[in-house]
Parts: structure tokens; C-alpha cells; sequence
């Protein structure tokens, strides 16, 4: 493309690490599989747990606790499903009304067809669950709790959840808490140990790794049942060929999104905040929503009243600037956002909104162009809602 | 290395085609979530669905018959767990009891928690289900069968089932049929149309293609139940971002694969008949396992009478001569080959073999190699295990 444009989507994929790349490929040039035990897959195998242990380093995590799966999904179906079938004959599952749609639909098909009844935990406006919520929630019946699950921070509108005292309060009645930190991490310190968490979800493509891998960190004694039967290769909690080359990968990404964590926090706010007062000054009556300052650096999430997002979404497009009307990840699909929604949004003002994310190659410039574009974009898409 | 080497395990993991490397290397450099509405995200939609029509084209499905996966080991529990919940309250699982474990593990969790009856399908001694073994097993009840799963090809012994034949029977009774091809893709001609199954698996690294990428194939009118929920991206059969630069991988290794399928196969047979030959001269004893023809054209795999495999597959690592001694795929654990104790070998004849397998890479060199070594490292296991 030679016109000006500006990626804002890193919260749906932002682009692989140079030394991401680099550790893949010179994998995907070796054979040998790490369950062999010749030496290609030894080989294969210390590539494994050499990631493994960079990965738990960066993470406040021991390399025992780090169980490599497919990615952020896979992730989120092991902990919820495979806690609760561990956990049974508990049928509880608490778990917070804006959670991601890896973990939301998990727990309703537990409750659909295993017998679980799901809870789902209120936020306030700026959708938060309070750990007074978490608390109530859990004394209506705590022996009958299978399992908490409160995300880190939320991929729609950037919120970031109290998990270290709700990890707490979950634990003082000895209930497993489940976190999901696929945003979190590389924007947010995250350490397990210091969380409290039992386990948290982390996938590659969401901090400069590869797509295809993600992991669940297990802390000791949690023993989720697989919810991927076969070899048994993950410590028998999960079974698949480990996928050295996106394995190493994913390490690279973890060890440089984890280094580079406080830089890129100060980076991405000062351009955040750029965007968000930009923005408000150049559209009347838009309406940001979460929490105005504690939000993940690299979200800025908006109403803009009397248009169609997707209108607005395509409209932008044209004109360079790519960003969601919400999360990527659901097939495409126009329905008002269930986070909004739980945050007291109207279904309109949810179906007229939209996600501008910024990520590690985010610059300036991209701020530049959306605020370029965006006003006679939402004249546009205004009118078009009104015709 | 500089001394001479032989991968002599291509079943377990084959190195990729350089088409593969290639057409995913260059996507690991772009952005975009194949979810996403914008110009970089319907970029990477194009790349998928590019690779899926790729991939039905060259294996006589429909494009909309192909649902990706993270590999082998998760299209065989998304066919064998998705079938058995979507054909409630039937309950007979039949799966015959020479599968990979990505199949087995499967279906015995079902019966442990799920309420499944499985029933194991006996096999001849070259590990052969019988088209009377499925009719009769079916005829016991034919409304309670849930599903019927045998693979194309054993990955152990390489022996090759009757698929279109047990396809038929299944499907005469109107029961869905799910077929592991994982080890019969670019070796033995496959087409899902042709096959009569209503459900495929296959994986990426083991035709050339990349790790942590692979696929299901699933008939018109067949709709499991998810395993992996979420945003519901495959058809909402299958949830998970789409691993656009592995997909683009798996799509350039299953089309060399099958387009050079025919001159594989020739080539492959006659290194393999080659082998055979020569290590039956070479060590007096030696039992040549499965079926001395029919068999996958890169398996080879015998029985050492008086031997432990692990101690001569080490003493052939350590001559550069790399083997298996069944499946690599069941965590490094030492037990006697579930495949070769229903064929009926006895534990000490399971335990004290090794499959040699060959691939896109194997020269004459190879076997050669094999042959040099294989003699003194036998007569030593044997002393070692007499000691």
C-alpha cells in the first residue's frame, strides 16, 4: 500500500518479534520430535525445555508449572473444563460476565451438557468485578464451587481486573482461580507466584509470538483433567506433538514482551492518551469506555453514538486505518458486545462502538492518521445510521 | 554431525518440504487476525481459505469440509468426542484396538467419564480389522452405535486397513465413520469422497508440513460436537484464532505430498524392500511385523528376539542411526506395543522391537548406514539383555 495507513488492532493480532522469527524458523528447518528418544529428539526436546524455562522465568512461574497448548483457547478450555470435571462433584463455576468468548463459552457448554451451573459474576460500569461480588458469590455456597475464572485485563474495552484479591479470596476458601492474561501480559508485570492464581492462560500472537501456541501455567497440585486426550506428553494434562519451532518462538516473545514490559507501558499510554483526548476533541459526543486512566497502555475502546461499528469499521478501512468493533474473535458475527452490555451499555451505543489497540510497532503516525480520517468517517456513518 | 547419520524415523517426524517452509515463512512476517474485518485481516482469511480449498482439492473433499485443527492428536478428539456427544444417547464406541492414542485415549475417557461403551475391535496378526469383526460387532446392536473410528494406516507396523470396506459397513447402518490418515497421506492414494468415511484426520508434520497445524475432514450433514470452544471460527465446529502461516504450511506440504504420492510411494518401497531384505540377512532371528507386502511403503518394523528396543534404539543413536520402537508419540514411557500385543505377540516380542521409517529424505545411504551398524548393536543388546 503506498497511501498512509495505521494498524490499531494488536489486541487481535500484532505482528511477530523480529527474534519471535528468528527462534521459529531455525526450528522449522530441523526434524525430530521431542518425545523421540534419539538424538534429533533430544534435540527437539531441549529446544522444549529451554523455552519452558524462559518462559517460567519471565513469568514468576516454575518450568514445571508451564503446560504448552495449541494457544489462548485450548488454554481456557483446559482450566475451566478440566478444573471443573476435577472438581466434581462441585457444579459451581463462577466466572465474571466480560470474560472472553475462549472462556464464556466453555463454562456454558459445561453447563449445557455437564451438569454445571454457571454464575456469572457482575461488573460495574467500568467493568470491574468487585472483589465484594467474588465474595458473596462464592458464601452463597462455597463447598459447592468448582472454580473461579476472572480474566487479567479484558481484550474489548481494556479493564483491568483486581486478580491478585480475587485470586485471594477464592483461595481462602481453597477454590482453584483461573485468570486469563493473553492481554496482559507484555502491557501489565505479571508474575504467577505473586498473582495467586492457580492457573493463567498466555498465548503467543497476542505479544509478538506465533500464532498456533499459547500455554496454561498450572500451579503445584492443581491437576486439571485433559481436555486433549493421546500421548500424554504435557504431564499427561495434555497430549499433541510439542510444536517445538512455535514453542521456541512463543519463548522469544515472552522473554522480550516481559523485558521490555515497563518501556513499552510508558510508550504505549503517552500514545494512548494522545489518542483518546484526540479523538473526544474531534468527534462530539463520543463516549470512551472503561476506566479513563487504569486501563491496559495499548486500549482505547469508544461509543460513537448514531453509528453502526461495523459501518465505521469498514469506512476506516478504506481509508488505511484497520481497528475491531470489538473482539476478533468471533466469526465475524454483528452482535452488541456481551461486555458492554454487562457494563450497562444499551444495545445501540454497544453496536456503535469500537476498539483501537497499539502495540509494539505502534508509532505516532498511526495516531496521526486515525485522527486524520476518523471525523468525516463518523459524519459518514452517522448519516448512514440516519438514512 | 559429521559421522554418518540415518533419520530412520520419518512416522514419528518428517522434516519439512522446502514449499512448506517457505509459504509459511512468509506469513509469519504479516499481521492480521482471519477474523478481523479489516484489509490485513481479510488478508489472512484469503491465505486460509486459499489452503483450504488447496487441501480439498488435492484430498477429494469439499472446501467446506475442512475444519483446522492444532494437528493429528486434536482432529482425532474432536471426531471421536464430537461424534459420540452429537449422536447421544447412543453409547457403543467401536475403534479398533491397534489406533494411535490420539484415537484410543479418546474414546476410553468417554467410557471413564462420559458413559461410553467402547468396544475394541480385534485384528489378524498382521493387525487387520476384518470387514466380520466390524459387521458382527455393529450387528450386536447397531442403534447404539455412536461412531465407528479405524485408521487408514497404523503408524507402528504400517499395516493398512480396509477403510472403504469398513467405511461401507458403518455406513450401511447409517453410522458415522472416522478414519486416522495421519501416516497413509502422500504414501498411499486417499480421497475422503472416495473413502466413504465421514470423518479425516491429517496432520502437518508428518507429510512435510509444519507441527501444531493439521485437519479434520468432516462429510456434509456430520457435525460434532466442539471440543475447543469460543468464538466459534471453523463453522463453529472448532474454536481458536486460525493459524494463518501454519495453514499456509500445511497446505503446500499436502499438495506436494499428494501430487508426488505416486513416485513416493516407488521410491519409498523400494528402499523399504530393500531394508527388509537386508536386515532379515543380517540378523539371524529377526521378525519382520505386519503384513510383508501391504503394508505403508516407508514401514518397516521387526521383532529382536532377546532384545530391549530401548537399549538397541540407543545403541543405534549413538552409531547415528535413528529409529523408534513404536509410537514416539506416547511420552517416552517403556511399555509393550498396544499394537503388537493385539496382534498377538507375546510382552517380551512387544518390547523388543523397532520400527524403521522412511520419508521424503531417505537415500540408499540410509539403509546402508542401517545395515553397518545394526548387526554388532543387536549381538550387543542381546548380550546386555542376557546380562
Amino acid at each position: 500500500m503506498n497511501r498512509p495507513s495505521a494498524y490499531l488492532d494488536h489486541a487481535a493480532t500484532t505482528p511477530m518479534l523480529p527474534e519471535a522469527i528468528e527462534a521459529m524458523t531455525e526450528q522449522l528447518g530441523r526434524v525430530g520430535n521431542a518425545s523421540s528418544l534419539h538424538a534429533a529428539g533430544r534435540e527437539a526436546r531441549r529446544v522444549v525445555e529451554e523455552s519452558r524455562e524462559t518462559i517460567a522465568d519471565a513469568l514468576g512461574a516454575r518450568p514445571s508449572e508451564v503446560v504448552f497448548t495449541s494457544g489462548g483457547t485450548e488454554a481456557d478450555n483446559l482450566a475451566i473444563k478440566g478444573m471443573f470435571w476435577a472438581r466434581q462433584p462441585r457444579k459451581r463455576v463462577l466466572i465474571s460476565s466480560v470474560e472472553h468468548h475462549a472462556a464464556l463459552d466453555p463454562a456454558h457448554w459445561l453447563a449445557d451438557s455437564q451438569g454445571a451451573e454457571i454464575e456469572l459474576l457482575e461488573v460495574d460500569e467500568l467493568g470491574r468485578v468487585g472483589p465484594d461480588t467474588l465474595r458473596a458469590a462464592i458464601e452463597r455456597d462455597p463447598d459447592g464451587v468448582a472454580l473461579v475464572s476472572v480474566m487479567w485485563a479484558n481484550n474489548e474495552v481494556g479493564t483491568i481486573q483486581p486478580v491478585h484479591i480475587l485470586a485471594a479470596i477464592a483461595g481462602d476458601h481453597g477454590i482453584p482461580f483461573h485468570t486469563d492474561a493473553v492481554q496482559a501480559i507484555g502491557q501489565l508485570p505479571v508474575s504467577f507466584a505473586e498473582s495467586g492464581a492457580d492457573a493463567l492462560t498466555l498465548t503467543g500472537h497476542k505479544i509478538g509470538g506465533p500464532m498456533g501456541v499459547g500455554a496454561l501455567l498450572l500451579a503445584r497440585g492443581v491437576t486439571p483433567v485433559s481436555v486433549q486426550h493421546g500421548g500424554g506428553q504435557e504431564r499427561d494434562v495434555r497430549s499433541g506433538t510439542l510444536d517445538a519451532p512455535a514453542i521456541a518462538g512463543l519463548a522469544a516473545a515472552v522473554r522480550t514482551a516481559v523485558k521490555e514490559q515497563e518501556s513499552q507501558r510508558r510508550h504505549l499510554t503517552a500514545l494512548r492518551d494522545d489518542l483518546i483526548a484526540r479523538v473526544r476533541q474531534a468527534v462530539p459526543g463520543v463516549v470512551l469506555n472503561g476506566d479513563p486512566a487504569d486501563r491496559l497502555p495499548g486500549n482505547a475502546h469508544f461509543s460513537f453514538p448514531g453509528c453502526e461499528g461495523d459501518a465505521l469499521l469498514m469506512l476506516l478501512d478504506a481509508r488505511g486505518v484497520e481497528c475491531s468493533t470489538g473482539s476478533a474473535c468471533s466469526a465475524g458475527v454483528a452482535q452488541p458486545s456481551h461486555v458492554l452490555l454487562a457494563m450497562g451499555a444499551d444495545a445501540a451505543a454497544a453496536r456503535g462502538s469500537l476498539r483501537f489497540s497499539l502495540g509494539h510497532t505502534s508509532t505516532q503516525d498511526d495516531v496521526d492518521r486515525l485522527i486524520e480520517v476518523l471525523p468525516a468517517a463518523v459524519e459518514r456513518a452517522r448519516r448512514a445510521g440516519l438514512g
